[in-house]
């Protein structure tokens, strides 16, 4: 039977994009042939995974200028059996997609809350009294581009292809170096049909509460991985949803779970922390050299 | 000359609601007579404190479910010359509003994406096939309900009365405990005009950049505070935007910025940061106690 990988729709997204890099990986190195399931959402595309409904999901974790996707980490918290894969990082260049003849007759500009501020200087400069609509995919807005001639959207050349539309204009994100972590996630522990073949990942990630908000409550966490040599590449709060200022600590190390430096130190962190909970190790690669 | 107040609207959105709470303080406390101000974007009504175009914004910084509003966060990091005088946490209580005759009749809800994400679960239990529209603030779809019957929005009572639109749900965020704090901020250092009169303030909020990412390299800055008894309040990381893993940390402290003891630990802060921002010491106080 095909695995399904569920992801942000309708087709076109970059999410799609890098469920697509993955699945012809997931074809020509383990010979799983897999469809695409687009979702409504990042969190449905999750929750389709932790009812079985998906055996893995492609979502963002954090792009490089908007940074983390909060709806994926409360998802991995919430849904607690999900673990992750793999890590692929993708470049991200967006695109002004608009049946309009040229810049002067765009009244609207529709896309995902993040690509929209990804691109506000350019927006701001080329075309600064367009009214700006978020929409919840980059993709979801284009299928309405032919009966609105003022209407523009932004999304990937890729995107333009696929709805055959045109493109007033390329690589308008502010910052050039703009690209996007996703991760490969599934129910199982540690899956070899869905990783690369490696003696041991590069990254763990994992979530913690802590009992107490006293001085140097959060110093104690951090410093078990400094003493032991372990670099933390990220750490991302969150709020714990109880009360305001009660918050979950995100963190990214880079070191592998089954590690004995790691095992100790996930020990000792496990006595501090109130719940602790490991999303997994994976090692992290570029999804177009995938 | 009356003080210009800019914050989110069109009116009725909650930063709107702050902003007339610390308007009535400002005139019943410091005789100050000031107007309100709506721009389409937290991004613009911190732009215009920042241009000189208003003297003070109101701006949402975090939320106790949805967490940090990255917009102000990047705002007060990128203007520079912008100075906290005041935060106020205000509860927030979503309500439905509609001119639908039921809940059977709607077909779609826009809102704020963080108001939605606020109210996804009775969404997803009392409207599980309604699609959801993300919109600019709570209050910009609002005009459009009378023409369309199918249609709810999530904004507050308040707006719904000030609109004069029927309340379909009240109390419908899936947690009772749903708060925001927003921040008063002007360009001036410490304005005794904006601010209560008080020996000390509570909080100071500030960020930094790193020079290097090696293991530990935060544990250092948290530390100086933890070894002074300064509490954290909160810690969160945002993207440099130069490239994916460099991060900014933007901290509060309960503690105010002239005290000997933050006066050491800052100077210390300095000499490990590569950039130091300090965006002000201030109290915070409930917006209905005002």
């Amino acid at each position: 039977m095909n695995q399904s990988i569920a992801h942000l729709g309708p087709p076109g997204t970059y999410a799609e994009q890098a469920a697509v890099f993955y699945l012809n990986w997931l074809a020509k190195n383990k010979g799983i042939e897999a469809n695409l399931c687009p979702y409504p959402s990042i969190a449905q595309s999750l929750q389709a995974v932790a009812q079985s409904n998906a055996q893995l999901a492609v979502v963002p974790v954090e792009n490089s200028i908007e940074g983390s996707v909060t709806m994926t980490l409360d998802s991995l918290w919430q849904l607690e059996t999900l673990r992750i894969q793999m890590a692929l990082v993708m470049p991200i260049a967006h695109a002004l997609i608009s049946c309009a003849p040229s810049l002067d007759n765009i009244k609207t500009v529709s896309s995902h809350p993040q690509a929209l501020a990804q691109c506000q200087r350019w927006l701001e400069k080329y075309l600064p009294s367009v009214q700006l609509i978020p929409t919840n995919s980059t993709t979801e807005p284009l299928q309405r581009l032919e009966h609105d001639k003022t209407a523009a959207v932004i999304s990937s050349s890729r995107a333009a292809q696929l709805y055959n539309l045109p493109i007033l204009a390329r690589g308008i994100n502010d910052y050039p170096e703009n690209c996007t972590r996703f991760l490969v996630v599934s129910q199982t522990e540690v899956d070899t049909a869905y990783r690369i073949a490696s003696a041991s990942a590069s990254h763990t990630s994992l979530a913690f509460s802590m009992p107490a908000n006293t001085p140097g409550s959060l110093v104690k966490p951090l410093q078990i991985f400094a003493e032991l040599d372990i670099n933390l590449s990220k750490i991302q709060s969150r709020p714990t949803k109880r009360s305001l200022g009660e918050y979950l600590f995100f963190i990214d190390l880079e070191a592998d779970s089954t590690e004995p430096k790691m095992q100790s130190a996930l020990a000792e962190l496990s006595t501090h922390a109130e719940v602790l909970k490991i999303f997994g190790s994976y090692n992290v690669l570029p999804a177009n050299a995938l």
